[in-house]
């Protein structure tokens, strides 16, 4: 054992969520849960660790991420393990695992958190949390047009209105077709090509040409039509009243394995550059399993880019209930600890209030002082004068009424509250 | 990339949530939330990362489970990093870090999931989740009394019976001062025959002599007069009406942090042998991280033994709500997805029910058996007489009753549910 005093920080780069932290934590996962059941998806969730093949299969790209940005290692069995990334690859998996048990199509939802190995950069964390809803087994664009639409919903859910964010869309085998067309096909070419188009919002306008042009062995530029299957999704979602949506040919997401729709909602404020959410169409990711392929389409919606989107627009509510006492039973002295814990667990049975006993050698004063900040409703002092008359007084501190009477009238007074 | 089909199995040791197993989670883990929230206690949460040192500060028999028995690597900025085998650290860190800002008494409670490296066990899981409740800044016994009457409101609220389990309570202090007067002093013969009491349910009457007299040097038998401290703690719970609780000098639990009251919960059934639930008073824990000692006094209760209990006494209510559609929408062909998701959109704005659009290429009977089979209430056939006349015809599937009229008869149907 070492004599120094150990720190009391976190790990690099991942949180503590402290009640406080916490409370706009499970304000944002609940309101994600009720959207994504309102849709009818229904919960799921799995282990944080995979087998890093998981990772890999998807190729040579991929055999480089997970070596460079993932949380990989060994166990004794000479497994290699990994910290999920992401959480596709994992409900593919779970799908294609009891493909025959289950009605299509599939409406599933997790809220996983993942690990990214990144050496510390601003804003990007190691370890998140997203929300991830992905639904199986619907080819028909009615799927895309859901998903954005459930992307959408999720905003409004929160308070905000179509004006603070616009949703763009693209598509990926349009993409592949513009670029097969001017010659680009090799996968290498392609992934080169697509890694230009994705950072086309950080560099100018003749840095971008210069970067294309190097990139695709000539001058190329984007494509100025919009495909026909990104008209077919922003078409359906018309009738749906959505109207904040744009195609994007500069949309080409990062990961390998879309093959239809891709999507981002960006923050129109000009506070958070980055997208906010973003995902696609995959027609064949549960094939590496074997079997017949299912076609996919999901997104993932990142904890930190909402909470920055909620702070911005000041969509976060002031007081997000911390789950801290409600009513606080003060013993005069340390002697009446036991009454007053008797005294709350009687209270609990008739009130589904939330009550706890200050139990601490604080004085009376600085015991009362104290529920009043951290926020607490009512408070009842307990000594040998309420114990002998089994009569209470309670404090409203809000209103500063007190109401003296028997258990009865101190459950009333709590249930009227 | 490799031409063999990856394995849809989780990794060893861990387990998935598909949905019907996670609403049976959600339910145990709302059930926490609810009773530690009407005892007071705030919510917090850490990552599962935490610096090795955490758990090794303790002493050598702890630096030997960080090596052995957790998931322990090396990150690239050669920082040793363990995935948590327990939430006590982080806690005590947590609260160390915040201490001046905190009003004493704290009471916070987690449900981290956790991770151990052993070797396959039958019923022993490399990852598992925990319900931790701990109140910080209690001295008095009072805090050892709620923190018991908590663990059994925990279970009584799954609508269990006392009489369906035992609380068992013992005192390190006092097993300490009784060894203490038998010649055994030094840490290491105090672990020892703290290991042989540990096991003593495990073994035979005369195998448990045997191994005391070998670890202590001498024939020793369990002590058989109740502590005071012991007394004392089962005293303040009777007038709570907490009566199943005895002393037990052979709960020793097995983290050397403890040094007051220790505790433990049993299934009385006999189908569960380990214990439930445990947990138990350290005063020094918050010391490691430098300023003065603050005393603690908690437990942990497993989702594993949780489950099991649930089940051996059949307390697990039969129809757990899975987050699935309450009303489906089926299209009659797939060029009528996109009204049906229009209908869909139109209701939720309207109900509070769990809505999805049946967007496959089944057959219209198909889809309606598949809603059947998966426990939907309503469905509603959407085609181009619906459309036309915007008139919809809602079959309840639970009574089989049908009523057709405009939008605003369908929603009160959904909402007189």
């Amino acid at each position: 054992m070492s004599d120094k005093a150990l720190s009391t920080e976190s790990y690099k780069g991942v949180r503590d969520f402290y009640p406080e932290d916490m409370a706009v934590q499970r304000y944002i996962f609940d309101t994600w849960s009720k959207t994504a059941e309102s849709f009818g998806f229904e919960r799921y969730d799995a282990s944080i660790l995979e087998p890093s093949d998981l990772y890999k299969a998807k190729g040579a790209e991929n055999e480089e991420m997970v070596n460079e940005q993932t949380y990989t290692f060994i166990d004794r069995g000479e497994r290699e393990v990994t910290l999920r990334p992401e959480m596709t690859p994992t409900v593919a998996r779970m799908v294609a695992g009891k493909r025959r048990e289950l009605s299509l199509p599939v409406r599933w939802y997790s809220i996983p958190n993942l690990f990214r190995y990144e050496r510390p950069q601003r804003g990007r964390l190691r370890e998140h949390w997203q929300l991830n809803c992905d639904i199986f087994g619907a080819d028909d664009f009615a799927a895309d047009v859901e998903i954005i639409a459930l992307a959408h919903q999720l905003l409004l859910d929160f308070g905000a209105t179509s004006e603070m964010f616009r949703i763009r869309v693209n598509n990926r085998a349009a993409l592949g077709a513009y670029l097969a067309e001017a010659g680009i096909e090799s996968p290498e070419q392609v992934r080169a090509v697509s890694n230009v188009i994705d950072r086309k919002a950080k560099v100018s306008a003749d840095e971008f040409a210069e970067l294309m042009e190097a990139a695709a062995g000539r001058p190329l530029a984007l494509p100025e039509t919009m495909p026909e299957a990104v008209h077919h999704v922003i078409g359906g979602l018309i009738p749906l009243g959505i109207n904040n949506v744009e195609y994007d040919p500069s949309i080409v997401r990062g990961f390998s394995y879309y093959t239809g729709t891709i999507f981002e909602i960006f923050d129109v404020s000009g506070e958070n550059n980055r997208s906010m959410l973003g995902g696609g169409r995959y027609d064949n990711l549960t094939s590496m399993f074997g079997g017949d392929p299912l076609s996919g389409i999901g997104f993932g919606m990142g904890d930190v880019t909402m909470r920055d989107f909620l702070t911005t627009h000041k969509l976060l509510p002031e007081n997000l209930a911390v789950t801290g006492p409600q009513v606080m039973i003060i013993p005069m002295e340390t002697e009446f600890n036991i009454a007053g814990e008797v005294l709350a667990s009687l209270l609990r049975r008739a009130t589904s209030a939330r009550i706890a006993t200050d139990i601490s050698t604080k004085k009376l004063g600085k015991k009362i002082g104290d529920a009043s900040d951290r926020g607490v409703r009512f408070i009842i002092v307990v000594g040998e004068k309420e114990i002998g008359s089994q009569t209470y007084t309670i404090k409203d501190l809000r209103s500063g009424e007190e109401t003296t009477g028997s258990l009865a009238i101190i459950e009333s007074s709590i249930n009227s509250r």
